[in-house]
């Protein structure tokens, strides 16, 4: 059902209920390719494609994937659906929809039952999604773990970067 | 996995995700002893036990239920899910918890994406849950519609028993 | 006050408070157009024409039809109303307004009081309230039932192609 | 369907749906007895009884009623029914419900569409509701404007009573 | 501080806090325009001239006023700083902002404290507010009166022909 | 209309609309005690005595005091009309109601109108109201100051004491 | 880190999360400019870089700041963070975001723990901020304090100007 | 800081604000009882012992930890403060409050800006957040994901168990 990003076995599942998330869910492919890993992007629906989403939650593990980041809107049953298939951490991605603010898909993704978590991050907040699947895989691979290290200087240093900028603008003003 | 509640072959299958539900879905199951309508309870999790869930509601029709009422809480899965794998009417439940009020079961169960529609009644209401199945198997059941026909004269009546005893009270008072 | 929408007599009712609902309810009108289902539309005001309501309400039955969808937002009275009057089934579209993102139009619809059901579909999702109303007419007509499972097929096809499209796009992007 | 408090006719007739909001409603009645002001109260369920609502409003004008209070809680339709059959001012009360807070009370009484409105006060203070309703009582009876000016004084010595026991409570400590 | 809206003396006062209200509370003064019914339009902020306030409010009663309506947005003060000053009827329109959704313009009128009420309307609903001033006057004029029953056949009508064009449109697409 | 707390002048004003908040407000006074600074504690509320009200905020600076700390719930007006006649600083303590979990409270006191700030504290939180109080105190009076970095000191202790304790617990249950 | 806005030993320290928080936390650069009040403005995140925060939350008081106005958006720690590293009195601007409204930002800053405070304003009301910090900067300083009584003389005035404004468009439409 | 919970040198940081968050985080620390994971248990403040915080967090990584789970409530500061000083995957756990129902924790949590996630789990299911921890330790640890899925195994069995419960419940009724 889904295409390998490239040449190595995709390390993390990115799931979406419908082709209408992927503006908000390529963010999350676009920080695999900053980290060079691999990884596959699906469109599966809980509700439109039960059947395949099983098949996919069931076999994730056995076809290599360590993490899964599922995007989903309004009743989000995406993740956790898929948490409840696969012992893979499966971590949730809220999307927003001006209906209730991203609120509901917020409460159906993170007020999951005992038993099966799904590690949810902020309303359309993709990235973070991508981010928290890195830092799961940096546990074991020190070179993602260098990577991440250096992202978080490059973080740090655009944030003063974006000070020295609002310096120039005040000094333009006055 | 469930027993039928009586001799005939139920024509409702009530569901929860856990037993600590029950104190509220037992509502439903006591409008169909008053209108006599044949009823299976189960408890199946779409979290913890997603491959009953998956047999359940794909059976479901094929076993002669018409009509399933789901009731959840938190991240309500459990009406969703089943509305994704039968084509029955499935109503769902919101169960009430302190948490969220009540909000995050509504959520989760009344936005279902189009295609998968859940008809859901208010939070605890179970029993709306059951009259609204009931009033789906009157349009082809003379008998249930003439029960139908009856409870809404006793709820009329009651309701104005209601307004004596409220005279009362105040004449008791001034 | 209605027109039938084609030659058959109708079998839905499709209610909305104002012809600002049109846009969304509208969308329920062309399901029942795909599925060949006859139907008709009426603006009726639970607050401006009540005794056009009463009527239509009350005589709902007689007249034929087997379900009502009624839309409205704000204090969205007109499918608690409705249902007051009849006994068939009366599904419950909450219509968004950005005042309070639709969470009034909403509570105002599902949180009816024990006896009087309202089968609440999602927030603007005309669509669902509809398939809701096949789903309950297919119960007893086998040509809606066959036409409900290929519709069913028909969305998860639409979902494989999504993916399919996604896959597309990201291999265009790499 | 409802007894007069007191010989004369009464002025003011205070609704509820069902008697299990008397105990918040009884307040409203309490401000009358404090303004000698006649009322009538009575118990009408906009959905259980819906019939008896339409004649109650439809004829409030002509029975002599001047105002009318209506309290109602969940999908609050009591208020919003009543004020689209009478010219007569209707005040709302929504009445809490540990479920959605009393938001769901709140919207739905007060949220009305352009051309009906419901003049709403706090959730669960019926006594403001009345007291409204004196306030326009007031407008051509100098007698209730004589009382409700005395009631504000009143008001005003209690507030300063409370403010000298805080002080006597702080004494008390020091 | 205002100019009377026409040769007869104000029986309404229409307040708002800032001039950015005066798009939605002049619905207010084309309702009273509608009714021939005299009034005055002032912006007073209970926070930037409070003084001012006081002294409006203190001498509403006086100045001939009947009913104030008061339109305000966040902390909105202005309609039971209003009140807490006069015996007349205060109306609140909570006005809508895209911060909390009108959330808490809505709480900050309605929840006023035992004692003193505001008639609260819905978000951005002056014509409401205004209507319900109507109301409130027509108790004894009967001019007034008149004139509302005559809206009220109006209001209907509209609806009516509302369905009317409906029939059309869906005429027009079949 | 309030009592120094001792023989100094005070400082601070605490205020309160009703002695229902003053097992809130008390906190205030307490954290006034541990430092040391006079205070005086006042019942006014801005609805039923807003004379005071405006008599207390006029004179407060020239009365000697230097900062305001206002609790109120509901419709809270009292924190944002004092702030409006006076130019201290005035800290507001939105009180907690069951009825919409404190919402109301703390958005009728945060949502102030450019020009006419309150500095709100957490939902029942007069403790912070009044440490808020004590850093302003502190900015220009080397003693509270040097009382305060002793509070942050001990703080710090206090919550070095809380963790052993849960590691006693802990070593208790193994 | 940061440049002094005019040759003055800056007073007050406007820090924000990101540069994408700067037009709305100019409106309180601006405010100062207005008073004539020194201040400097820094890009300082609580979560990219924290030990920058550190570094100028623990040195502000020596650095001879008196104020700390934080803007923050979302999980709005910065204002909270801050306040935990210095004993001056930080204000906290929650900034809006469409995704919750601003009711996330609004509760990351305000609810903050019983010790620590924050002096929270109204979502994006970066001009509030500012003046709660002329208001308290005003208590010591006589300057700031009649320039401080002008401002709310202008604010009234501007008021007064906006209602002649609004009779003048009442006249030209009449 | 803290003590080892056994011999081991601990995998898991539990931490949390204060010490009455112990009831809840404690159900963390009994799901690594369960699966024989070593971790310990800290109560460390953000706000009150901010460079304790900055110091573990800091050398979490280098002291042996792999995943840090935060608990907090209302401005839950924790879980982000955290994240932003280490590259481990930190999970939050919002703690209840009946102030907001929880949903200032769960938003001070989750809504993280890019770069620095949180991986958040439902309010007060501080189990979930050890079986995330779990998921995630047993990516590496054959051992511990063999627990892992013999405990999904006895989830399915307890969930079918309480079916069986529910069955005789309906047994003894009827």
């Amino acid at each position: 059902m889904t295409t390998p990003s490239n040449d190595s076995s995709p390390l993390v599942g990115i799931l979406m209920g419908s082709d209408s998330d992927f503006d908000i869910m390529k963010e999350a492919a676009s920080v695999f390719d900053e980290f060079n890993i691999p990884y596959e992007v699906s469109v599966i629906s809980a509700h439109r494609t039960p059947k395949e989403l099983e098949r996919y939650a069931t076999n994730a593990k056995d076809n290599g994937l360590k993490v899964i980041i599922a995007g989903a809107g309004g009743a989000a049953h995406l993740p956790g659906v898929t948490a409840a298939l696969t012992v893979l951490p499966v971590i949730g991605v809220p999307i927003f929809s001006k209906k209730l603010n991203g609120q509901d898909s917020l409460y159906s993704i993170v007020q999951m039952p005992a038993g099966i978590p799904v590690a949810t991050v902020g309303i359309d907040n993709a990235r973070n999604g991508a981010l928290m699947a890195v830092q799961i895989l940096a546990l074991t691979d020190p070179s993602i773990m260098s990577s991440l290290e250096g992202f978080r200087t490059k973080l740090a240093e655009a944030s003063r970067m974006k000070n020295r900028k609002v310096q120039e603008r005040l000094n333009a003003i006055s």
